[in-house]
């Protein structure tokens, strides 16, 4: 039952954190049993992915970035997991995600960002018995160099009723039985990411609930490996990964699982919320604060590859100087801009609670994720408008691998660049944009990390009208 | 060399269709010359696909739709090849695309649609010799009952330089001679739609020419089994073909070609244009106003798809009261009624020319795709929003056939729909807005049959401004 | 009590319908009584501007579309009166009202079409007695030539309240007595237009009422000189008539009033909906479904005056071959053709109820209104951006009226037009876009006939979701 | 000839600041010469609009913003003239400009804010001689708390043609005689904001200049009552200043002119630039740089503006808990805070020069510009939306005035709030968004400060595209 790797110390390598994987865990894909992870093509490209997060720690390149030290110890950990405490902390965060995701190939790692983004929020909030729980699990997590998964949305059923008035009462995850040394829960959610491949899983309350959801507010950790839990990975963005034609997703993968507890343990060390609706509400917006920021901060690779693609892409094709083109790339560097400017605001203006825990200002942060969900769609216009019907209309890796097909390629798809360079640019685009993985990226900008209505909704209540209503009464003159 | 299905005559049935095909063309796919189309799988899709167009010849539903008669013969023919003279005449064209469209799952068929829009164009434009050999190579195409692409787009090289600037002057489609006989040309197309199943391909002009672009200036009918024609058939949205992950793309699929002309040769009587560069521009425009009429009429079956895709699922979600999602699902509404009611009334303002033939309205024809395509991202986030992440999270068809995921999948992804209707639909969302099939429609909004910009320049000359300038001068009083 | 102008028959004259206002009806402006209209310069204007209506009966080039006839008894009378019967006679309509319009210098007249959309409404949805009443008003106001305004919009007090909730009873018109001869009311209405200059106001619910609100489900036709009404007429747009600096306003205007009904005795064969709440919501909407068409019709004017001034203003500046504003330029013409085409498919699309009566399509009224609405301060920003800062910078009338100054502004204010047209044309364009008379423009393009979330919910209701979603259902196979 | 005010030290009153302005100088306005600026009611509420920037150096409140102190003589001069030297400089400058704004009713006071704009760039640009006449002339400027206007904006005749081509070569203001002691300067500059009550007008070039336009290529100050120099102030906004009905504008105006140069002769010390036209370009940007950053600070009481009275006529109106109302107040905070956050961190991102000045970062500046920009329109709908019709259907000032109309309003227009409160905040959003002061705002938004062309110019400029670029290179692995 106990993961052997939660033993380990220090900081893993991405061997290790691979080798780690094979515990036992209970995956499906595409209508199988999974017994070995790295044996299944598809998943393995997603867990060479994760390990990018344990390969910088030992990369000289990224270690001051990536390595964090315990003052007392001296001893050295992930930096993903060291507690921010100032406006530079969440900027050295901020960039430690982007230079990650941008390693990524776009895609963010993720496996030790969401877990720490729930860390950090219970933190924030937790009180008493609770708190301490939830410190000695973040020592668990920090100090064995885990990978944490954070399952949070439910499957829901029925959006219009409440958890206790679904026809199923799984639908949401929730208490079953309070034993002497635990508690047991049924129920599944949906959208967990990174959860196939990772040492742990935080589960969360989806939403604030109410008092007759107290069997719905529950929060715990739990090995991804423990009896009763399976993981069902999504089929979607399954297909072959010939690099000439998919040069980024063939390289680079999130897993989402549906994630079923059918009455799982959970010992009492390891429950943070356990029928406390009173508190589902602030522990569900303290992870979703510090969660934000990550995901603006790793959404930056994207906004400059869709900036340097069309930049380059135009060159290439030779209408760079059109007035138009020039009008389409400022209108993306104006909106990858903004969001990049935005984020690092949300840092800059940081409050530092009472517990010396900084945390990104939510009205700033709302705004730099609105931004960049409600304006992707038409910048991926704006880059397939500057890339030309050829996203589509193209050749594919087998072409290019036949010398006599390439010949014919090389010779008519030649334009301002050699053949070879605009087609291979050309591919990414599509890959970012029209295909399975640039459709993944558009439905997680209305998505991930909250809905858009969701931002909007925080952005209002985040916001303080009281300057501005007391201006509007001052001009009035009704004071 | 000659077709043998040239000599048929009357309605083909889909199964001719399918048999003619076999008829020495030279094909590429993915690395491989492709000796029988039929034979391969992503291939043969595209061709029952098309065979649509054959098939509603002989469904009594559609007969009426799909079946012209010759007033004095009392021959039988597709109502594609029927040339309009009226505004009624092409409302009925409309609505025939439409139909089949939406028989098509939002794809259009194309195989007889694109050349009739060719045939029309070259007919209203041409004179003398010319008209005669296109009224002659209408005639063959019509009692032929055959399917016709047309290869516009040039590949084009670097495009800041016009055709005879460029570094290879291949770049654009062009005579090298000029015999007692015919004419051979040599260079490449890209972006040919239906090529590689069609019949025969008019090579049109792909823009106006200077006189410099002399040996450009050429348009002419060759049969696909040319000898010295090559078609690459785009690898682009090859995957499996499984129903329940792709409801819709598994059946429907159309082929885009690299069209290689090597030193082809074209008889005289199927020569349109040969080095008259003066008249490149009235050819190819005069095309592009039938063939953006098409485009729009076959949009709003893609268009009824956003609309209801959103609605249902929103029921099936349960949050179709919720204001927000009512709020884009008018949206939505907003966007198809405004496209279809501008495509209605381009037919509706038709002119009808010295020569009886009627053309649709080009600023109106205009507007229509203008409006269709720079909003057409902006829906598709609508429609992503009121579906949920589980378009890029859900199961895939292998899971769904396992009986034991099965019943996992049915339980958790129940909500006010049973599991199996709402993962359906949301695979089919998924499928026409976030996998490659969307990509495809989505590549095509900005750039088939004319780019955004294409557009803008069209309706600002379409445009009759003085009007608007006159009456700005009699409210400033300087008549 | 009875207005002598009533008996009047056939087609008025300006001057009678001038000299008809002076029947004891209680106006304020500006704080005071005013006790004749034509003598307040103000007031003067907008009479003068409403007399477009009754000239155009008696200007050859318009008597045409100006008049129409009785087929029975031959009678000429005013072609705004004219029952529609067909597509036709709405497309009529529309070119009545948008050429009246026209020469309104984009302010509609309205004091016979208000009143005729009111009636047409009324005449579609009464039954019985009331629709006798109905049918004998408007033979009064069509025999009698009749200025009509429509009292429909309550000052609504809290408009979180239902009327009957409201703290201040009087804040929606409501029945306070019915007696043997009539019944009086009191309350007020806000936005009346036209009615300070009407002969007749016709009092409609603002909206559909619950069994609560029974007192407040209210219609009548009440003379604009009955006892106990009082007309309050907003102050905004009084300025100058300097004709150099306001080359619009100076000559155009439309009053509205606050419209006071202080116990106003209304007799039976006036009233038309006394205290039946249930069909207050078909009265309203049946009077809406017209005027939003109207309201489309006469916005058009101002749509070309937007596109014209811009190309014009664009011309004069220099700056017109500038990519950027043929970019702007094309999509004012986008905004105005695509409002115009929705505004004649709308008549094109109109069905006839069962009495014969022709009535706009209310989805493509509806979808031409809120596009209308929607894009109109877009639109303001773009003539703004193609004028340049000189609008706000400018010169006024006096300063033109000085030779001395005017030799320094034509010199300094030429450009690629003399200084005078083109200063002319700015004053114009200031007039219409930054001044009272733009504000009014723009408020009305957001608020008037109904606000733009009015028009929204408007769509959803028409929209008939039945084709959308069974094509939805067949792409996902689930039929 | 030299002001007597210049010899004045340290911090002027506004009544010093109110008599210096009689110094001879040449103003028209509407028509006539203004002997005394100070008796012509129009021109009075600019003077005092402008003196709230001496006020504030004597008011308690704002001392500490206002007033800056010499380091090494302890002798305190206007904060406005204080040098940037690093990030917390440009933010304490924008509170500053923010500040006084607030205070003067969403307009910019501006008399010393674009002065030491102009100086700043001045002294980043200049060298030699040029550089140590600015620094001079800023001594004289700050020692002298002088009010200082800049004249950039040429009259421009015909924009397609470069200065010298234009027919009237007075269509630039250029040299036409070089003295031993000075220049001798003809031509016209528009758009001066605040000359007609400055003490000096610092003169730039309106862009970057080529050989030919030489005579173009030149930038001194002079003082406004420099013989030769006439301004005509402009006409706009004129209107009587009833507080009830514009309770804004009554009390803030900012004055344009026409500032005509005919000979004036400024000597050799006042000189920066004379006929050096490769150096034209860099002396107007490194001004915009500046002024940019001013303009987004000053625009920040405007945003607070627009949120503040939305929020508050909404909560008045009773509709503030519904669904679009909080959505269109969300899209306002939206703007109003996304500029915010650009304009800070357009200081927070600041560079200084080898000189040691600060200068707020071109990018984020001109992102937030735009953004400003762009959305300023929009936003007016908004606004409009939530505040309803009665914003020009509403009483004016001597409606008020009268008890008997008073009570009549008092009555009908109360809604959540008493009718007063309601409509003073009507009546200064009107003010704000519907009337002259509305559309000056509104045209000062496309154009003040350079135009929206001009920003995208500069955001593609500014942009450094090689970070993206690189990565768009390393996905499609050609490096």
């Amino acid at each position: 039952m106990v993961p052997v790797y939660s033993a380990a110390m220090g900081l893993s390598t991405a061997d290790e954190y691979r080798a780690s994987l094979d515990d036992g865990r209970v995956l499906w894909y595409r209508g199988r049993r999974v017994p070995d992870i790295l044996a299944e093509a598809d998943l393995r490209v997603a867990v060479d992915h994760a390990a990018l997060d344990y390969e910088i720690g030992h990369d000289p390149v990224y270690r001051d970035l990536a390595v964090a030290k315990d003052p007392d110890t001296g001893e050295e950990f992930s930096a993903y997991y060291a507690l921010p405490r100032s406006t530079d902390d969440l900027l050295a965060r901020s960039r430690l995600i982007e230079t990650v995701t941008g390693l990524g190939g776009t895609m963010v790692t993720l496996v030790k960002e969401i877990g720490s983004d729930a860390l950090f929020g219970l933190l924030r909030v937790l009180e008493g018995d609770s708190l301490e729980r939830a410190q000695a699990f973040y020592e668990h997590c920090r100090t064995g160099d885990l990978s944490v998964a954070v399952a949070q949305t439910d499957v829901k059923g029925d959006r219009s009723l409440p958890p206790h008035a679904q026809p199923d009462p799984d639908h949401y995850v929730h208490v079953v039985e309070e034993r002497a040394d635990g508690i047991v829960v049924r129920g599944a959610k949906c959208h967990t990411s990174i959860s196939a491949n990772a040492h742990e899983i935080i589960v969360l309350p989806t939403r604030a609930m109410g008092p007759d959801d107290a069997d719905y507010a529950v929060s715990f950790a739990t090995p991804v490996n423990a009896p009763g839990l399976s993981l069902y990975v999504s089929a979607y963005g399954a297909r072959d990964h010939d690099e000439f034609e998919f040069p980024v997703s063939s390289k680079h993968k999130m897993l989402e699982t549906l994630t079923v507890f059918d009455d799982v343990f959970v010992p009492w060390e390891r429950v943070f919320l356990c029928r406390e609706p009173e508190k589902a509400g602030a522990v569900s917006s303290a992870f979703v604060e510090y969660h934000r920021f990550t995901a603006v901060s790793y959404k930056l690779p994207l906004l400059d590859a869709l900036v340097g693609t069309a930049a380059l892409i135009a060159e290439m094709n030779g209408v760079s100087k059109a007035g138009h083109v020039r009008d389409k790339i400022t209108r993306l560097i104006t909106y990858a801009e903004t969001v990049r400017a935005l984020t690092d605001m949300a840092a800059l203006r940081a409050p530092v609670d009472e517990r010396g825990l900084a945390y990104p200002d939510p009205l700033t942060t709302n705004l730099a994720k609105y931004t960049f969900a409600t304006q992707y769609h038409a910048a991926l216009e704006l880059v397939q408008d500057c890339a030309g019907g050829l996203l589509v209309t193209g050749p594919g890796g087998a072409d290019w691998a036949n010398p006599e097909v390439r010949a014919v390629l090389e010779k008519f798809y030649a334009a301002k660049a050699p053949a070879e360079e605009r087609l291979r640019l050309l591919n990414t685009i599509s890959d970012l944009t029209a295909r399975d993985f640039g459709g993944y990226h558009a439905v997680l900008a209305v998505h991930a990390e909250g809905s858009i209505e969701a931002e909007k909704l925080q952005i209002y209540r985040a916001y303080e009208p009281g300057r501005a209503v007391a201006y509007a009464r001052r001009l009035a003159g009704i004071g």
